[in-house]
């Protein structure tokens, strides 16, 4: 079956990958999956026709024959529950490799996006620089954490999988942050994830959307 | 095989079953299924043997034979996996659920934990006020979008899963906000939540940690 996501129109990181269809990409990609994508506005997303597949107003989505679904980790739980690759066969490590997808949207991911947040909605706000100091040793406690945890292992628990997916994605969202240089065990982390061929594919054909967009505004 | 859980040997909410052992005792209820629990201190917590199974030094997490996880969302998958009750047989319908499980952690939760982050971090901040005011507006968009979306259902998608005993449990941190009296649509969705004789089960079995706890202390 064909499966089809949803990517921004135009996306607000300028081909930088961070949008979340990446992950999605990202995942296809390991798994040698083709896919087509339709790209949606800001105006159509908070549509009727959207909405029907997206209540939240947001992308990625997945379609694939009658199922229309969103949410990135229940996207790419469903890819790897699908093709081979990206999960373990062992009952335990399939646990443990879910509690990581998990924990890359609900621990990692909210501190990192709500310092996107604060710049756009308190960037202009008196109280900006103590409220971003906040947010960061919110995120430096949980990349401490994390970085502990990692180790000297290169993946999240033995080989790669979709929890690496999620996890490298979310902490390239601070890379323009400087906090990451802070932490070589993670840095090194995100280039072992950026060095896979299916990363580099992802990349390339996100980046080409935002080129294709930028040539013709 | 046993199931041996973690909960907060002296719960922050005073028993007001907030804290996210209670989805995972609600999820056990539903299935039938006995566990054991181990209270843990906020300074154990934070040492090496808890660390070993949750490296970010929170509760819950799930013991069961050989296998030791964490992340609410990912114990109530695993359980729902195990045992019959809390997903649809039909492929798409179980996808979509599990869309579910991941939206009440990764677009629901935050904004509701940022509220409470921002009593406790910046509660005494002169500018607490307007953050308060920007922190719900996020909250009722989130609102907005899921009492559309629900409408006049009784559960998020067909039949009551594993969903929707995270949405309602992420919704029932708000009850001491007032926000939710604006929305009849979830706090009667809410309200059948509740009413459910394991959500009212796993309700008796934290209040009586706390009870005790307080009897001790």
């Amino acid at each position: 079956m064909t499966i089809t996501i949803t990517a921004f129109e135009s996306s607000p990181d300028r081909g930088r990958g961070l949008a979340r269809d990446m992950r999605v990409r990202w995942a296809l990609e390991e798994v040698g999956q083709p896919y087509n994508v339709r790209l949606v506005s800001f105006k159509a997303m908070k549509q009727p026709a959207h909405l029907a597949i997206q209540p939240f107003g947001q992308i990625p989505t997945l379609e694939e024959g009658d199922l229309a679904m969103f949410e990135s980790g229940a996207i790419l739980l469903h890819i790897a529950e699908h093709y081979p690759g990206l999960l373990p066969d062992d009952a335990n490590a399939r646990a443990r490799a879910i509690t990581w997808m998990f924990a890359a949207v609900s621990t990692m991911e909210p501190p990192i996006v709500d310092r996107e947040i604060a710049r756009f909605t308190e960037g202009d706000k008196p109280w900006y620089g103590e409220r971003l100091a906040m947010i960061d040793k919110r995120i430096r406690t949980r990349l401490d954490q994390l970085s502990t945890r990692l180790g000297d292992t290169d993946w999240l628990d033995g080989a790669f999988s979709a929890a690496d997916i999620m996890m490298v994605h979310v902490l390239c969202r601070l890379e323009s942050s400087g906090i990451l240089e802070e932490y070589p065990t993670l840095s090194a982390y995100i280039e072992r994830g950026k060095a896979r061929p299916a990363y580099k594919r992802a990349f390339a054909a996100q980046l080409a959307v935002f080129e294709t967009s930028k040539a013709s505004s």
